[in-house]
């Protein structure tokens, strides 16, 4: 069921690479169909939530179950929110840095979804907390380098708050990112 | 002691709605009353530790009530940090949006003060959970709004700051309700 | 090895000091100096880790010791972030509460380094927590009299942003202290 969610978020971030080529036309379909990613992110969310409730032993502890599903889940929630802010600031051109935020975010996005299937063998996932942490590490270097971009003068303030939130919610989903590959780790130690 | 915390909190969001209608010079008073609210809840808080060291046996794990009863007081923490931006900000009006956000706020606010004796018994609180998790959704709606109403131009840059920081404050109180009900809701799964 | 983290720590508030006095042109190898400092945490934090990889008897339980480990590592992203920062923005000058902020942070930094080889013995602990709870108390005053600074007019509004994102990356810093404190005690309330 983490896979499920994983994939998800993989659909989310092959979402978010669309928005940045795409015409402001069809801007609104994109964030639709991320919308529906983000109620099916919440389906799943809530199937692990209810397979919880029911079963009365677990492979791992609940709380640690209940910890990976949220972070899983506020990574799909910061993707749709960029994709939401966008469409709702009417934003003309994003910066360059952006890209490299998303495919930072797409590339732990793979990472996670190959992963998640590894968590009942607990096999080869050092790689995988070691990876999305160097990632983590990149997305921060490009987050800051985007906002010294944003307040070098050349955009006027308000167009600097409002991008600054987009990248600012970019910078949170990988964040997240390295949040549900800390609580595989947490797992792991626990199974070790 | 939860229910005396929640009911904090209800006093606290009756005196959010009451800012709404104040005159400026009636503010002053609204905050001081709001920090004897929140000094208030700062002792129900320790109350509930000093109780948690000094008992061998607890109803629940020791770590979900540190949890709820910290979250219970991040509640606190942000309406009366709200309350403090306008008086120290000296905002003349508030966007209209704020009322719905405050209107949410005390939904919330009178679900969790009922839902909180009902932990004795673990009855009737799924449906507390989905409604605060509803009442988090419409919150984060009316915000997403509220930033697209500030960044539409009638604002300059700095009044935009500041009715940034007091939206945003009360959307990580709604974020907080959901965290406790979360907890309410992890605690649930363990009992189960 | 929380010690030895702690330390780091104390180092790391030094140089924020450090920055406070230095010319611009000293600037850049303080946020050198800085970066190495952060490495040495991030050894510090991955050293202790690898021992709870590898033990199978912990003196407290394994998330705890993830928990304060991380929150541990936290401070010095925040303060390291900071210094990063000031350099990134090229900031002519500080405003002065930022001064007392980070003299609230170096007294913080060194109750918790006193405080970490209690954690042996369990002794002293409750002074600890109580006086770092009323240092973040304090932190947050100065922090929002520096936003009421900010906003009240001297400065143009892409400064604002600028200064605004320093000072509150050093009030998370401030309340990363009380978060090791937090979880300090809850080791203490599982030990008691």
């Amino acid at each position: 069921m983490f896979s499920a969610s994983a994939d998800n978020i993989v659909t989310g971030s092959k979402l978010l690479m669309e928005l940045l080529g795409a015409e402001a036309s069809a801007r609104a379909d994109i964030a639709e169909r991320m919308r529906a990613a983000e109620h099916a992110g919440d389906d799943a969310t809530h199937a692990i939530f209810h397979q919880l409730n029911s079963s009365f032993i677990t492979p791992f502890d609940r709380e640690d179950i209940y910890a990976l599903a949220s972070s899983l889940d506020d990574i799909m929630d910061f993707m749709e929110e960029a994709v939401d802010l966008v469409v709702l600031y009417n934003i003309e051109e994003l910066p360059k840095g952006v890209e490299q935020q998303i495919e930072v975010l797409a590339r732990a996005a793979e990472l996670t979804a190959e992963a998640m299937p590894h968590l009942r063998t607990m096999d080869n996932l050092t790689e995988y907390w070691i990876e999305v942490n160097r990632l983590e590490n990149q997305a921060d270097q490009i987050h800051r380098k985007l906002l010294a971009h944003l307040f070098n003068g050349k955009y006027d303030a308000i167009e600097v708050l409002k991008l600054k939130q987009i990248v600012d919610v970019l910078e949170e989903a990988a964040d997240a990112f390295e949040h549900v590959a800390n609580t595989v780790e947490t797992i792991a130690v626990k199974e070790s």
